[in-house]
């Protein structure tokens, strides 16, 4: 059966209804299908378009498609054109007749806006709840290893001591930013599309103010031309998502380096680490790999919607069809990847023995050393310029810095006091910050209590 | 001059330096970075580091050069390495010595993303107000043009009749989210990064809130590692201005179809039409071209940000450096974009007998008639099989369906009655409409009306 | 089981295992993945690791396990790692202990380059032959059109008059250099990475030109670390497709346009137009729609695999597993686009008359009278002005140009004579071009059997 | 001065102008318009339409103008339309009328396509040649480093040894597919497309072939209309150049890696690093940075021109001038990434004892051990497993496998023998491989050789 077909003198070719056919895609839509189809029944009810009588027979049999889709258990004809299609043919099968008045004042360019959003909200729902799991894991991981030092990087270079904590919470902010940017996507997907029908609003007196209670939504959509056209909110989640994965790209990044050899500053446990086929000793983070890989899929879905819209003329078309691929497999990698990052991150070892060796390189202290100088009254550029020296001096010579005597160190930069030397040990070069959001093991210590309180975990 | 050295033992290879330099890209920043340095000379000042004659000395400076690079005239070294070197360097020549200590308690790494920041906030601003003013403009237009009906269009097939200004404010919806998103964005645009240093903080004891509320920002970063990595403001700012251009692209395909000969619905006066070097007849869309074109531009900006940003690990890299390139691209574009739209909207000739030929197409009605008929006690997917029946015949014998008589139309559908006749009249199809956001003509002044007030125009 | 674990000591973790399951993707290179390993049994017995008997065995096991996987009901256990593991336990059941030996001399890093390769050379001829299929289906459709003249557009106004062959002719060439750039891809997927093992070849005497004579590969990879890293040939073959999309949604774009009633050069039959669940009269072209939209994943895909590969040392990393999907993607749309069009062109109905009436008006000869007038020894500027002052006027007096006397356009441009006013008739125009390549009628049926020839239709 | 206008009543607004004005980006275009123009009069002259006369002295002025263009003191005049139009008015003011008969039997549309055609030429044999250079410079370093041996890496964890040589030829393989792929797309854009004139070709007997020979074409266009819309050749090159550029980035990655103090295997002299502002001590890799950042740049400009292209009508459109401003900046960004990279690698700083140092770790050579036991008949899994637990106990007893005793090491696998043990030599585990393209150091010293000839230096 299809939802049209008066004006057409002969049957759809086979190969045509196979080249649209949606259903293999749209039927994961069919949930929301139904809320729709169910809030769309008592709207009509309350429009006197349906009879009291009739709803209720509807919202029945709608009720109990819904069950079955909840479960899984659906029994969509695989043969039908599209989800929509699919469950009227099952809706009719129950009810008889009256189900033919159910398409009233209605489009399916209006109802797939309506369950797209519908399932947009839901997605964004359920991602930001991982984002802050992922969050409370990582904060976590940060109170356990407060006083764990590290290098900073800078172009990949050992640039100033940092605290592991204080690179797990960047982290932090880092996901606080996408769940942000979720909610405000959130305010442009909560919007109800239903009532612009085909594209130019119904004759039936529908309360869509109504329709929106029913169905939780905020707002109901302003101008029924671009309510039908719009998918903005499918490219600003898909970007949102984009960003997202872009982040744990990064953060995967950082921990695929540290778990090499050469840096060593993090090991996987065997149950979270794969190994070779061929090579018998490999140990590898095949894990946070994938995490990074899935950037170029999710960079893909939004380049792909991006595209569709490019030069589409108002209003639907059925270009249209291509944004929900995109939509649910970036949807899907997104839970994927923070769902294994939540469970991952507890198991996380990080190597203490090896941070300490890697602070303990004094060329890290040197720009606190230049900053001492300039305590001590030097303009920074001059302290700046001294220390650089003797940086090179000590690698020329072979000799670590705090193998050096203060006189030596006089030689080059008289400025360099007592105290100044003392800066070499890691722990004063933290302990010295004093600026709001710096590395200071007291301003960290204060961000985890923060961030405990702000995720609930306090 | 470089702000660096001490280190190094031998100069910069030349072509090393050619190839780093990014004076040619980050001049436009010159102001922002004279602000912000105005704004860091007075936090020192606060801080001790720098006394107050040396504060009032640098700022005295520092604002000299800022008026100069705001008339365009500064006289910035071309061969220096970056724009805050060669501003540090026409700094040390006026002040001398003390410039060396402006360079305290900062890093070229949350310099350059202060700068950008500053020219974001700027930019967003700058191009919330030309969409306003292209608003503005789509509510003349169609205020002007309140009883021009014309047809909506699904598949690019003659769908349903729309007013020409429900069309229009359509448009004026899409531009609203664009502003809506801007300022979204503009939040996370609008936090203080300064302070961070090179990526750990800094032992100087700066005042970071009373520099942000120097320089107008509404909070300071949280964490100096982030601040000094995140470019999700940059990558955000270029997704809302890739969706603003995508929506230019679907509004200059949408003119670019109705400028056709063959649609004929609109007409540019010749002042903005283009000529053919070859065909001396032709009369061109070029503007509207040029407007879809720049959409591969602004696509292109949002992806290259993208992908400098995958796997890239904390903190700052030198990659950052391309970041800016596309940023400004698209901010150039988008301004030029709204600039010629803003210009071009109250010249466009609507074509207004074409209107009428074009909605004089009974199959237009097509939907109203079903929807009469529902209201006559039909269910709907009768009506819209009976309905459709009628077009096909209508085809077949060549004869449009307004020169059927009432008797002939009963035979396929014995439903219809003379209201329904009635319905071929595009006027009461629009008129009929019922539900908010619909094409009914008073709900559309009364969105009108809306827009004038919001926009401030009224 | 796997095909690693000697040196873990826990299981791995039961997401983790879900996390990097790729069976659900690499299920579909099967029968790939059995040919290269029906091959590396001969190549493991030339090399004496493998006993003649044990060889044969095997091979006779693989043999019946590819015969499954052509017929789709090989028993692959859903829970395998990958396919590689999937078809090693199948392998084991059957044959027992020797299947252990299979796995000598290579890694799953050279297997799935190898699978990825001969599912890429299958594809590309595959994606050939219906080039050439649609191809053929255009020229038949010139062919029959011959005579039929329509406008030719630039900026989608009226430009010059062409034959509807010409403009057909311009996607049968379009779709060529799509079919030359896979012939040249093809070239470098045809390479044989087996050997390379895990990144640094084998101390197992592999003769791996043997190995690539049985796969039928032109060439071996010339380094162990560059053939178990390089994804070119996906980038490449997927850059390919994004293009031949790119052109399919071109011509999609100006069919959407023709089928237009406001065009009305082109209509679908019923039997492959789709209709609208709201609106009774509606025939859309979906289908041309779906293939328009389509260009958003092939896009999306290639971008996927450029990110991906962005910035990945040396060599094999787990990301790269995420190449498949979008690979795979791109191949199925390309299929089905093609499919579909070959499907779809014998039954396009070109609107004859209409394409008569467009050709009728004598905007369209300008060029041919401006150039008609060069012939009269003006020069081409001067005539261009004259005939575009002519438009203008008539223009303004709402009057044809074909309604003016000789006399009257005299007056305005004194060098045209009768011939000159005989370019308004639309074949004359044509018939007039003389350089190669142009809409000159024997030209254009001189292409026609030019493709005829090379399509192996004549 | 416009090239058109007679048709047009009023002057273009100066706003419009401004947009559509094109000069500041195609100006670079100017050498290629005056090839192709003096082409142009020639074969004009050869179909009569110029005297011989007229010929000479318009190509004696366009020649003049050429010398200009390439010695860059052409006087372009700033304000107008195109690059076009402005040699047009300089050719003019020479020459007088004679030069309004140039624009005969052409477009614009043909004529831009011919200049990016000779520019699109011109650039890839420059890079080209640049690619040489780069390998040149590869093999030389591989072939001074012959005898270091390093850890060849997948997912970034050690997994066998390899010569520093076979990875850096690795590069050369890599770089080479990015001479083939210019090669071939080179092929694509070596047609000569005038002749099409504006779209349907010309009145005008121009003898293409002889034009085509004019300017080293080998084909001409075979379409009109194709002609003037086809731009794949932009994308094609667009998309080569990603490539490479891609390629770029992961050798940059190698580097940074190798350069970090934690890989330690590679210095950068002091001459072609760069200093922090901040950090006194930094030395930091921007060039390879750089390198890598601008990948962003190439895949954005790829997706702009594709963007551009989707969905556009058949022929010319406007949206193509923005092909330019992408197909530029990719050619820039890549002939920079080259040129900087054949000045820094002959300065690249192995460091030999690093090396050594790593490659020491006997778990690297656990592939060659358990091929050792395959050869001493053991299948292959159960070496495999055998091997994988000895590193098991091995890192579980913190003692190197170097350490333990030959009986030791049999209790856990038997089949152990001296043989296998003097693999635990990175020398012997590098000269067992016996495959073709692996990595034992016979074998790439013939491919040094082989490459050397290749590459003109032997």
């Amino acid at each position: 059966m299809k939802l049209w077909g008066g004006r057409f003198a002969t049957a759809t070719d086979e190969a045509v209804e196979r080249f649209t056919h949606s259903l293999a895609f749209d039927q994961r839509l069919a949930t929301y299908d139904l809320r729709g189809s169910i809030a769309h029944v008592k709207t009509l009810v309350k429009a006197h378009v349906l009879t009291r009588r009739e709803g209720t027979q509807l919202v029945r049999a709608l009720t109990l498609l819904l069950s079955q889709a909840e479960r899984g258990v659906i029994d969509l004809n695989p043969h039908a054109e599209d989800v929509h299609t699919a469950i009227h043919e099952l809706l009719e099968r129950q009810v008889g007749e009256v189900a033919r008045k159910l398409h009233t004042a209605r489009s399916r360019n209006d109802q797939v806006a309506l369950d797209l959003r519908l399932y947009g909200k839901a997605e964004i729902l359920h991602v930001e709840t991982q984002i802050t799991h992922v969050q409370r894991a990582l904060v976590r991981l940060a109170k356990a290893h407060q006083e764990v030092l590290i290098p900073g990087y800078t172009h990949l270079q050992r640039a100033q001591v940092v605290s592991l904590a204080h690179q797990l919470l960047a982290y932090v902010e880092m996901l606080q930013r996408d769940c942000d940017r979720l909610q405000d996507v959130c305010v442009r997907v909560d919007v109800l599309p239903t009532g612009s029908a085909a594209l130019a609003g119904t004759a039936i007196p529908l309360d869509r103010q109504y329709q929106a209670k029913l169905l939780g939504f905020s707002r109901v959509s302003d101008n029924s031309m671009d309510a039908v056209s719009d998918r903005d909110f499918v490219v600003e989640l898909l970007a949102a998502l984009a960003i997202l994965g872009m982040h744990c790209s990064r953060i995967a990044e950082d921990w695929i380096l540290w778990c090499s050899m050469e840096f060593g500053l993090l090991e996987l446990p065997d149950r979270f680490a794969t190994g070779s086929s061929a090579m018998p000793q490999k140990k590898n983070p095949d894990v946070l790999e994938l995490i990074r890989g899935s950037t170029g899929a999710l960079y893909g879905d939004l380049i792909a919607v991006l595209t569709i819209l490019k030069g589409l003329p108002l209003t639907y078309n059925r270009d249209l069809q291509h944004d929900k691929r995109a939509l649910f497999e970036a949807c899907d990698l997104t839970r994927q990847n923070l769902a294994i990052l939540e469970r991952l991150i507890p198991h996380l070892r990080v190597r203490r023995e090896q941070a300490a060796r890697l602070v303990s390189d004094p060329r890290l202290m040197a720009t606190e050393l230049a900053e001492q100088l300039v305590s001590n009254g030097m303009a920074f550029q001059e302290a700046h310029r001294a220390v650089g020296e003797l940086v090179r001096l000590a690698e020329q010579q072979g000799r670590a810095l705090t193998d050096w005597s203060l006189a030596e160190l006089q030689q080059i930069a008289p400025a360099i006091d007592e105290e100044a030397v003392q800066l070499f040990d890691p722990l004063r070069a933290v302990q010295m910050k004093q600026s709001s959001g710096s590395t200071n093991p007291v301003l960290v210590q204060r961000a985890i209590a923060r961030w405990e309180r702000a995720l609930g975990t306090r």
